[in-house]
């Protein structure tokens, strides 16, 4: 069996994937076009989802299953691997470390006016009258609150927050002291002191924020989003941040990725803006591998994997 | 009875105070020099301890309890005041909260680069490449782990940290997965990810961290002060970091305060430095202000108060 990784892993993994299964042939490429002669007698394929084209496909005659080592699919040739009947699964889950570290990093960071601290070092001076404050026992709502946001309630709550969760369903869930239905989204807004939008790209979310919504928050509302950037049109939120609606927002995505230069969000004072990485972690490829091997076993002994298996006809 | 404040709190809590005890007499000044001419009718004196000298203390003929709004007492005039035997009581145990949010917001920040991402914004820079690490899983020791410690300890346990104390009695804490007495210094130095040191400012203290400590701490350690700053001398300090013993150093507090303009620690790529500011918060006054009404009315019902109660021969 012929394993092709059109990544490279780190050279100690690489190792030991290769000890570990030594019936089967290991290729570690460092991108799809140095995999490209490989492809024809790949079995599997490991792959981060986004360089692989619907000819690719074509030339993986022995090709049965791809993981792909991100969460989103949405560039995968998902009709020619249908009709293919491969098998398509995900790392779906691995995220929510990494982004509930980032939201809390933040959210601490701005509370305590870390930029402005970091300037006065740069500017020789010990000046002690910026102000610190606590996200000690805040409110925080988390929108679209999957395994990410129980992640970030949890730690929420060793802050003593309250914690609020949006979600269509509705029901109980851990970490969130009151979890609110979408027609509760006038309420749970106008509590937070966080709103932290997590949630994912479709159609439904798609300008999910609209003027009201940040009317409703409070002033001092800081808006974090680590979802989709699409969640919220620039227009919309730069207007709200210029009418003092809100404090400030935090933004890992934006509408459009890499984002322009002529955006006014890059130069705002009130927004603070990362390039899509609150997933990124230096755990991110050992936990990915870990998945891996878990499913690799689940597929020598039964032929198929149900871990994070995709539905092909959803989508997701 | 007249109580005579050294510093303004807020509006509201002045009023409040003033409301909730309508039989006594407020007066909340800007500074001890505004309050000069109060000082002679004064029975409780607030103050903040570093403005206070034996002279007021003289004449002030009616002082009977002095509660310093700080937790060190340092600066006070403490033989005259044990000569006049004025009760002396100070906020200690209202720094917790703070301090840990400094140190977990730090020590995220770091881990993160958030100045390095907050610099390609100012460049409108969209830049995946900057790498981030969890704090997540880590080994922290906490040297000279009193009630700060704990709580710093109790969020370490949210981020699944190893958590070990380093403490001169042993024996076990709340939090702390491990407590070593002094004698194991060097194996608790050695496991760290992060050495928190939170020792208090006495003799022993001074100088504590030696060459060899930083030594024995890990390459990619993080040595994190909060503490005292004469716990460890600058050029030890920058000679471990020049010789890249241990990874950074975060320093809220330094040997000498302000630190100088000529001190390297200023511009360090692996110093980054605050103006002692972890214990300050937007709760301090009304946590603070808690406390002295719990004080207050023990001194109103018993004639004294045991809350914070400094023993004036030990002088802590």
């Amino acid at each position: 069996m012929i394993i092709l990784s059109t990544t490279r892993l780190t050279a100690e993994i690489e190792r030991q994937l290769q000890e570990q299964y030594k019936d089967y042939t290991f290729r570690y490429m460092e991108n799809i076009k140095a995999a490209q002669r490989y492809l024809k007698d790949a079995d599997i394929l490991l792959t981060y989802g986004n360089d692989i084209g619907a000819s690719d496909i074509e030339k993986a005659k022995s090709l049965k299953w791809i993981m792909v080592l991100s969460a989103g699919i949405d560039g995968m040739p998902l009709e020619v691997i249908k009709q293919r009947q491969i098998l398509l699964t995900n790392v779906r889950g691995i995220h929510k470390t990494q982004m509930a570290e980032y939201a809390v990093a933040m959210l601490l960071s701005h509370y305590q006016n870390l930029t402005i601290f970091h300037q006065r070092q740069k500017d020789k001076l010990w000046d002690k009258t910026i102000k610190r404050r606590e996200i000690t026992g805040r409110t925080i709502t988390i929108v679209g609150a999957g395994s990410i946001g129980e992640e970030l309630a949890r730690l929420a709550k060793a802050f003593q927050m309250k914690t609020i969760a949006v979600t269509y369903s509705g029901g109980s869930r851990p970490h969130f002291d009151y979890v609110y239905r979408q027609d509760d989204l006038e309420q749970a807004l106008k509590e937070a002191d966080f709103v932290v939008s997590i949630l994912p790209s479709t159609k439904e979310t798609e300008g999910y924020y609209k003027e009201q919504h940040f009317k409703w928050m409070k002033k001092t509302a800081i808006f974090l989003n680590i979802g989709r950037g699409t969640a919220v049109d620039e227009a919309t939120l730069v207007n709200a941040l210029d009418n003092d609606e809100i404090e400030h927002a935090i933004l890992d995505v934006t509408p459009i990725e890499p984002l322009p230069k002529e955006s006014r969000l890059w130069s705002h004072e009130k927004v603070t803006l990362t390039p899509h990485v609150s997933g990124g972690s230096d755990r991110y490829i050992p936990r990915a591998m870990e998945l891996f091997e878990k499913s690799l076993n689940q597929y020598i002994s039964t032929g198929t994997v149900s871990i994070n298996k995709i539905n092909l006809d959803r989508g997701y």
